[in-house]
């Protein structure tokens, strides 16, 4: 019974298919519960730049800034790949996110039951792992200057920046104490202490959060530490929080978990505007257009958006759920079937999940 | 027939136990193929600092200098964790690869069929597999400057800077493509091109030394998609080639491909002096004393200083084979036995490869 307005922004690529069908399944959800959803579309990425030169036009951040919350595809593809920096569509990725201020991006990795057999890990090791990476997502070697090309000694060098102030450490370090709270009250810290200085202000900064969390169990990781752990036994982790980098790796890592980057949601939370939600997937330029993408990854993300932006847990409860039965009735996009699995397209798996809703 | 000059340094924890493990199998070598290896130890490390109060004394640098190849355990416990920077362990190992211009560590990653079943991967992902590993060792985020505190609009800021200069990437990446000639002719250059300067530099230069290589196949990987890839489809690697960090983290995921840590040597080879060999393993305070840690790792470092310093190929196969026959035969340290399986000692693991010998 609530009006909410969505910017959604397809992107390039597999981007378009994923989200419109992540739009159907919110409409469905808008039938059943009553609420309105208004969506408005708006280019970013490649598609931004072919059309408007450049990967973030100034409408779309107005636009985005204007919503309750943003719908985000993917971007990327070869065709843009030799551009200069400035005008590469992940740029418009990264420029949104700093621009809203989208700090902590949550990638929660939770094994379906049914999906245990498409994952590389052996069933022991992945059954009932459920962990939430909590990834500070606008510092770090991402966005730190300076960052470019210099001669130093007559010599050619390229240099890159891996900045945090101690307020941006401890924002996200108390986002994921927070988080862990309503979980299992476990917080996994990755570093890299032994060497970095900007890891060993991290844990400081850990250690003085926790204080307010003497209920949340912390642990300091290394990460390389951190990469060998996930795999060997990911049911160790409750909430495993980083910075920008780590954990741009260790998520893609732990998506193996479940099988397929398909699968996995993601939210990018600000707490001075509008949050934005998109699948962990990229663009998948060999995919496009064929109607063969997994919608999943995207249609969690507008469950996550319910949940986190509008505070409709039903709502998002629905959605998930429709998605696991449909999952156990043996319903797979080709990214996760196996042999004798009834493959479906993106089309036919977005109805299915509308069905069930 | 030939007189060779090893520096071994134990270091602290378990790397006392996994050198003198290595140094006996050595011996076992000279015997049966008539050479004199002369060991001389120096200290690193921890016990360093308590010593000498520095974790990488003079004598042990001008010792290694002057030897034909370096072995050495591991540093490093929680004993010297709150240490300042510049009085830990971990600054010992990081300063002899910088002064010792130890730039390329070959982490070679082989899955033993016996051991296929310690694994957390399923049989069929990882059977066979058999990637190389080069890690660029003297630069990046491990040895930029600036790297420490400062205060950015009266804030406290952290800083690490990676940098890296034309020729380093340049001959780590020439390395590469030796090695590949020598294996399977394909080199997966991996970075982060589309989000840092200095990987769009490595990807640059990657192109150009690969026009000297025409008969080896480049494919560039970035970060996040090879961190999932290893545990994908770890076939589709031969040579994995990247910088420092990427190098850190990737390796010690691909350590489970083989099950263990315990089972990973490495070398770190220079070309304007000695070479030096290491376990890829830490220095596991919690094993260290109990006789329990698996000399596996640090006995196939010795066999690869062995080949790649002394040329000794005959007797590092030797090596090689030994421990593959007492794999084989159903022995096992603690850290890879699965139940009902021969659990052996440090001590019994080395006196079976020497006796195989
Ligand atoms: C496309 C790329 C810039 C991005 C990142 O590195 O953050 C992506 O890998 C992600 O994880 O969202
Ligand atoms: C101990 C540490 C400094 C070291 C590194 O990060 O290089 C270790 O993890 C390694 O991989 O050899």
């Amino acid at each position: 019974m609530g009006t909410y307005r969505i910017a959604v922004l397809p992107g390039d690529g597999v981007g378009k298919e994923v989200t419109s069908g992540a739009v159907e399944v919110l409409q469905a959800i808008a039938s059943r519960f009553h609420h309105q959803f208004i969506f408005k579309y708006g280019l970013i990425g490649g598609e931004a730049i072919d059309r408007k030169g450049t990967p973030l036009p100034d409408e779309t951040l107005h636009m985005c800034r204007q919503s309750d919350a943003v719908l985000l595809g993917a971007v990327g593809g070869p065709k843009w790949d030799k551009n200069p920096p400035h005008l590469r569509p992940e740029k418009g990725l990264l420029a949104i996110r700093k621009e809203m201020n989208l700090f902590a991006n949550l990638r929660p990795v939770k094994v379906y039951p049914s999906l245990a057999d498409s994952s590389p890990l052996k069933a022991h090791i992945i059954r009932e792992a459920d962990l939430l990476i909590v990834r500070e997502l606008t510092g770090g070697l991402y966005f730190g200057k300076p960052s470019g090309r210099r001669v130093e000694n007559g010599e050619e060098a390229a240099i890159d920046t891996l900045l945090y102030k101690r307020e941006e450490i401890k924002r996200i370090l108390k986002t994921a104490f927070e988080l862990a709270r309503k979980r299992r009250k476990k917080v996994t810290s990755v570093d890299k202490a032994n060497v970095l200085e900007s890891s060993r202000m991290w844990r400081e900064i850990a250690e003085e959060v926790a204080c307010d969390y003497p209920d949340v169990e912390l642990e300091h990781m290394l990460v390389d530490n951190a990469a060998m752990q996930l795999i060997r036994n990911p049911k160790q982790f409750d909430v495993l929080v980083t910075e920008n980098m780590f954990g741009d790796i260790l998520s893609d890592e732990a998506s193996m978990l479940t099988g397929s980057l398909g699968m996995l949601p993601s939210a990018s939370l600000s707490t001075t505007g509008p949050s934005l939600y998109e699948p962990i997937h990229g663009s998948a330029p060999d995919l496009a257009g064929q109607n063969k993408a997994n919608p999943i990854a995207t249609i969690l993300s507008a469950a996550m958006m319910l949940r986190l932006s509008f505070g409709l847990n039903k709502e998002a409860d629905a959605i998930e759920k429709a998605v696991q039965q449909v999952l156990t009735s043996g319903y797979r996009t080709v990214d996760v079937a196996k042999k004798g699995q009834h493959v479906v397209s993106t089309k036919d798996m977005v109805d299915e999940i509308r069905a069930t809703i």
